[in-house]
């Protein structure tokens, strides 16, 4: 299983690390010129550039959305083309799509990406060289919707409500075929991958692609908006800071003092290694997870308390939204979340044991090896200019009382709470030993759980294993 | 289904294209600098040199074979380590790694290189350059083979009768997923699967890796080992041949006049384009194949008497047998066939309709989009340097009473017949149109089913679509 790791924060000042204002909604992209990965020991030690970030897969951040001044003319168009309604899933993607995040991707893809992106987790561009893109990120259609579209060389993305989100043209369309689709994303055809359950097994036949042209920004209007920023935005912040390293931290669980333990460390590494201001990038998933992962709004405040904590330096530590959708593919995935922090300006990316895993739906085991998702990332196509950084496992020290680096010499002395543990505690109103997680966020935990509906016996229902 | 797509062969003239002779059997690589794509059009007109046949994968053909002189020695210490007992197909990967085909692989797979080919189809080098690879090359053991060897680096690989065959030294072990490796190879983990069932779903839990030392040459003594020519050996004798472009054409199947009018119509078009010497590498498969495919040593007599009733030139056609085990996986093992045939030499690769595919194990349809073999090999990692020429789509043309190319403006004039059709008539002693096979070519595939055990009402068994 996916162990919720660990994570902690220390540093004792109030949290004022999310970013309460918006800048430039649709920030240009950045025009940078230097290497990607400067060495910090040639470097000067006067103040960094902003142009130091690493450059956007393709060279230039994809963005998707129209220009104000034309928008009112494009929705006329969507109105008089052939509609698509989206899902939820969709409109994540879309979001993604938009923002660059999957940058040079400028659309959903046609079908010789789709192969691409199934037998070799990367994109050939036009020049030769090569990107990183181990999910497919495409667009369903049945028999149906494919008839009605007939010869039209573009559609309208619909949302639920029928308004129109964005057009998509120069149009493919090509056959889905589900099982490849399934087998060579997630090395398991076995019923129950939570991603296929909701958003593969019951959609169409056909898959469209084109190139995307998104209405306005996505928003969903659930009071998460400030915190999801785009690459843009989050290069435009990391430049204010004068960063000269970006370390992403992906998660998709409360944040634990293992956790905050690492990133710290991190943090301590890099300026070992010379880096004068090295920002994190505190990333929580925002899109599609499974049923028994805590929501994104009780994660968000579970974050924030463990801020308020004071565990990390709100000084040097940005927290944001990443808007993706969650496939749960282990080392497939964790290619996608780490080239999508290079769109955002990340040049170091720490990885876990077990990244993006969960339990084998059917068979007793990890559906991945827990180590095959660094080592896959490090051998990825395309993200050879992104440094890796493997996480140390954290447990908990009985002898310290709080959360350390795992010591092999003195194995007994240390605690593993997996994040199923983590979470019959917190449903049963448990509280984990002292030093696991601040107060304030277990607190947040414990009201997640007593909020949802008890069943039967008046228990919430056992957890499945992540 | 994998069509029998359409061979004919219409040069007058008897076969002497069977290699009769050896050369050296261990050849050396060759040294090749020129580079692998040279441009006919500014290339001299006169005698072409050795050094434009197109580099190796890796720059060097590996040759695993023990020299001579050391080769008393390596069995003695053969027969000091613990012992592994090769199966048939293994005893083939030997064979297709002491050669030299999977150039750059120097022995069985270790984990990073297990874990690349069914992520990325590819490998990194050292040097930072790929050269693809989509099969992952494995030798599996089960746990008491395991606990044998122990702490042992290196172990002992035997034949059936317990002679050993090769040294895998260096070695690394590491956990076998079935599951993973099936589905990412195939698309699919639908029970059924050909070489699944032969040489996975029962194999042991574990993989070792390590370099191979074979002690001698593998050879099988089954007649046709004079057919088997090392890439070495192929490139000598297309060097001896001054090819200026070799193209390879894989089979597994009886050449049929479609087949045989598309390698003439190659030829054609490569001498319009400038070259002056194409030669033909007709390439059938020789390891392991499926009960319901026609065996190997039938296919070489029905190749043998295809060629003499004079449909190729035998002074521009290479006929030889590829060692490798056949997979049936399709766009994945379409990308081994065209890379071997690199590392033999060849810079033109002819690809079909469905190369490699199969029908479904399970549902009724294809495995695999007919077309997909030919795009994903088109933009596969490290078969940059390869020309790929797609197969047009020959069927018998009721007109002429001959095998031609489809013409979709009269598509009632013409007459697919697909493999299963094909066997179908061979087992029932039914001809097929004059023209779909020379007489001679037909007659061995009768008897070839004559001479399968009848059983139950004397007829053979129905055969599997193929």
């Amino acid at each position: 299983m996916a162990a919720m790791a660990a994570l902690f924060l220390k540093t004792p000042t109030p949290s004022h690390s999310f970013p309460k204002t918006h800048k430039t909604l649709f920030a240009p992209a950045l025009n940078l010129s230097l290497p990607p990965l400067p060495n910090p020991k040639t470097r000067r030690a006067t103040r960094i550039v902003a142009s130091a970030l690493i450059d956007p897969d393709g060279g230039k951040l994809v963005d998707l959305v129209s220009e104000p001044a034309k928008r009112e003319a494009k929705k006329r168009e969507a109105l008089s083309l052939p509609k698509i309604k989206l899902t939820r899933i969709d409109l994540e993607w879309v979001h993604v799509l938009s923002e660059g995040w999957a940058s040079p991707l400028a659309g959903f893809m046609r079908e010789s990406e789709f192969l691409q992106t199934l037998h070799f987790n990367a994109l050939r561009l036009g020049d030769g060289s090569v990107v990183n893109m181990s999910l497919p990120i495409v667009l369903a259609i049945d028999d149906s919707q494919k008839d009605r579209i007939g010869g039209s060389g573009s559609v309208a993305l619909v949302d639920s409500g029928d308004n129109p989100v964005a057009i998509l043209s120069n149009i493919e369309i090509y056959k889905h075929n589900k099982e490849e689709r399934i087998a060579r994303t997630w090395g398991t055809t076995a019923p129950g991958l939570p991603y296929a359950e909701e958003a593969i097994t019951k959609s169409g036949n056909w898959l469209i692609g084109g190139d995307l042209e998104v209405l306005e920004r996505i928003k969903y209007h659930d009071g998460l908006d400030r915190f999801r920023l785009s690459p843009a935005e989050l290069r435009e912040e990391f430049t204010r800071r004068n960063a000269d390293a970006v370390f992403a931290f992906q998660l998709r669980n409360p944040v634990h003092n293992g956790h905050a333990l690492l990133m710290t460390d991190t943090r301590r590494h890099l300026l070992e290694m010379g880096y004068k201001n090295p920002i994190l990038l505190l990333h929580p998933l925002g899109g599609y997870t499974k049923a028994d992962d805590v929501p994104l709004s009780w994660r968000m405040k579970q974050h924030e308390k463990v801020l308020e904590d004071g565990v990390l330096d709100p000084e040097t530590t940005v927290v944001s939204i990443f808007p993706s959708p969650m496939h749960y593919a282990g080392p497939t995935e964790v290619q996608w979340h780490a080239k999508a922090r290079i769109n955002a300006g990340a040049n170091f990316y720490i990885v876990g044991r077990d990244p993006a895993g969960m339990s084998h739906p059917v068979e007793k085991r990890d559906l991945y090896d827990a180590d095959h998702g660094k080592k896959v990332l490090s051998m990825a196509p395309g993200l050879e200019r992104l440094n890796i950084l493997p996480f140390k496992v954290a447990a908990y020290d009985k002898t310290q009382s709080k959360m350390a680096f795992f010591d092999p010499s003195r194995p007994q002395e240390f605690l593993f709470i997996s994040g199923t543990k983590m979470r019959t505690l917190a449903k049963n109103r448990e509280n984990p030993p002292d030093g696991f997680m601040c107060p304030g966020g277990w607190e947040v935990l414990v009201d997640y759980y007593d909020s949802l509906t008890p069943v039967g016996n008046g228990r919430v229902p056992d957890l499945v294993p992540a």
